[in-house]
């Protein structure tokens, strides 16, 4: 008798949940298209070498790892940027600058389930390679509200930094680069008496102190201490700036921007400037996040080229709109059940499902033989809108019976004319 | 230096190529709505144990195996079948009859890679449960036919056959279970010697060697033939005729049929009546296939229900659409690039490009900071339609000169009519 059950960490998504999780994608792909994003496809399954390339070791631990049948070692792809950074430097290598890709689908991470995050998830990810001006930086937030907008998602909001403002430090103070990545990965998990604890430079780790004390009463009141503390610290003083003209432009288009944060960091070592994440009230988890990272294309074999993205859970924000209570959008597609009256007529039945059909009406057509007050029934349960009965008697004069089965009444119908009695009407 | 390629048998789909899928993706749903279908998303990474248990040895020894970092044996999925045959001894089990389950999504398969065979590649699943009567093997056509014809894929055929009457004659000759399942894998490769050599009965192989030669001008005639030739067999004229009144509704609803087959075998072992599959004359390889499996459910521990499915190939199909030149319908949704004169207007024009993306025009945001000639010739080679350009002169009185690219024209537009100028009339 085999398993009954999913694989641990996986889940199967039903009904509404299935609907909200398309709806989203489609608004991902909405998004992606208003702001001029190419859609490419690239494989779950990708060698492991390219997919362990970038990673950190977290998630490189946190990969499912296997041999093919070929014997490569290969994994399920944890995310997409090492996908898009493969085709930036081999396909896509020769397209003109800027390049907007955007990709959408499953992706796999070993984690302990809980509350929003699965090990097989769902993700649409945002890559703008070639521009390191304030504003490409700035799209990222920007298209990440219009598509949390478009969702009818409600309380959202930002959390911006900028991984420069304590990196500059750190190397002014000549810090190694691995300690500097240690810092930041404790940093990204709010352990920062730990982080601190790791920079062995007594004046450094007074300055990161400091810095992670930092507060204003509003996101521009913290980029504005930010830059001030840090004055002195050139590669710091740059980034803080960039910081406060992203957080600028991000408002200015109608952002809600809930925090600056001097002590923002995210898992990904491969950050070098601006990180932001987007979050709702109602769940811990953070809906999306992405930043700068001006070597990633390097790493990957291709020329310096400086590059932002994001990457939004799309299952999480199905979950939080669920959270939320949004309805979706009504689909306006009407419904109807085509039963014949008796098995002789199937075939005239069929043909009115088929010109329903064809005409957009969702039809179920009856398959299971019953009687007319059975399969009634069974539609009325489906909550479908008409049954449509088709009977000798009225076949004769090309007609049938429709039944609203909400009003629960009933009348004889020219076919010629059932189409427009039970199609909703187009949209002037 | 990580690996550029993509595991062998894998590959990226650009541009046109995953405009392509996600168009025939959008059909598929569009059709399962139509029909009634409601969708479920299922995990890509099953127990082995699951898919292994309905997958014939075949389809068994080229599955994605592996152990995760629980010591789970898990699997890619090879098909949704099994998934779906889960749910529907689970979360789905009370359901009211029929029920009617669609799917879409990446499946694995470790085949030796063809043009039009990948390992990875998409497939859109139907199962209608519940039902024995015919109409319900005509809907996993008709809704097949829909689909095909919704894309714009020109001179598909479909090949009709029925498992039953092979299965039928074996039975009555009282052959062993895994010889049939052995004859009708030697037939479903077209190996009809070697698969009649394996039936020890002399009788039955001269009635099935006679089977297997019967052929008439017409499906219908070859239908009746085959009804006239198994007189005797009992349950072999029973899906004869069967044959007969399937072939009889998808002709009269519009469903272009091929041929109908004695000698068609489907490789998987548990059809049990009608199988069918899709094909165009430009690719050697099937666009879809399905058929009936009356033991499904059964086997994965279930109550004995009657169940009909089909699967499509859907990259295969966009191969398809592409090889016929197929143009998919145009968007109709207008583009733009937006361009500030210079860097300090950048903060104006990005709301203004925020305008009209809230408005549906897709817009590429000057993200490189260059100067105005270097701009439109970038956007000209993007062929966009329009180029916005933002500045200071006619930013004082609320103007942005608007820029025709196709047309070469140029003209100065107020901010609140620009909307007007460069979105798509809506339709009446």
């Amino acid at each position: 008798m085999p398993t009954f059950q999913t694989v641990r960490g996986m889940r199967d998504l039903l009904a509404e949940e299935a609907e909200t999780l398309n709806f989203v994608i489609g608004k991902a792909r909405e998004t992606a298209q208003l702001y001029g994003y190419k859609e490419v496809i690239t494989p779950v399954v990708e060698p492991y070498e390219l997919l362990s390339a970038k990673s950190g070791e977290e998630i490189r631990q946190r990969m499912f790892i296997f041999k093919d049948l070929g014997d490569r070692a290969v994994a399920l792809r944890p995310e997409f940027t090492a996908s898009i950074a493969r085709l930036a430097t081999t396909a896509l290598k020769t397209e003109p600058k800027p390049l907007r890709v955007f990709s959408v689908g499953n992706v796999y991470r070993y984690d302990e389930p809980q509350r929003g995050r699965y090990r097989e998830f769902w993700q649409s990810n945002f890559e703008l390679m070639g521009s390191n001006n304030p504003e490409a930086d700035a799209e990222a937030i920007l298209l990440t509200n219009s598509m949390m907008k478009a969702t009818g998602l409600k309380a959202y909001a930002f959390k911006i930094g900028n991984i420069g403002v304590i990196r500059g430090i750190l190397n002014q103070e000549k810090v190694d680069d691995k300690v500097q990545n240690a810092v930041l990965q404790r940093m990204d998990k709010k352990e920062y008496e730990e982080a601190l604890k790791l920079v062995d430079n007594g004046k450094c780790r007074t300055v990161l102190e400091g810095l992670l004390e930092l507060k204003g009463d509003t996101p521009f009141e913290t980029a504005e201490n930010i830059k001030n503390y840090v004055a002195g610290y050139a590669e710091a003083e740059a980034a803080a700036d960039n910081q406060m003209e992203i957080l600028q432009l991000v408002t200015a288009n109608g952002c809600p921007v809930r925090s600056v944060e001097p002590a923002f960091a995210r898992g990904l070592e491969y950050y070098t400037g601006m990180i932001f994440e987007v979050n709702v009230p109602e769940l811990d988890i953070a809906l999306g996040g992405g930043g700068r990272y001006d070597r990633l294309i390097e790493v990957f074999g291709g020329e310096s080229t400086p590059a932002v993205g994001v990457a939004h859970g799309l299952d999480r924000v199905a979950l939080a709109l669920q959270v939320q209570k949004t309805c979706l959008p009504a689909r306006g597609r009407k419904t109807a059940v085509v039963i014949p009256v008796k098995p002789e007529l199937k075939g005239e039945a069929l043909e009115i499902a088929q010109m329903l059909r064809e005409a957009g009406v969702s039809v179920e057509f009856e398959v299971m033989g019953r009687r007319m007050g059975k399969a009634l029934e069974d539609a009325d349960r489906r909550r479908v809108d008409y049954a449509v009965i088709v009977g000798e008697r009225e076949l004769k004069d090309a007609a049938v019976v429709v039944r609203d089965l909400a009003k629960r009444e009933q009348a004889t119908v020219q076919i010629a004319e059932l189409i427009d009695k039970i199609r909703p009407k187009k949209r002037k």
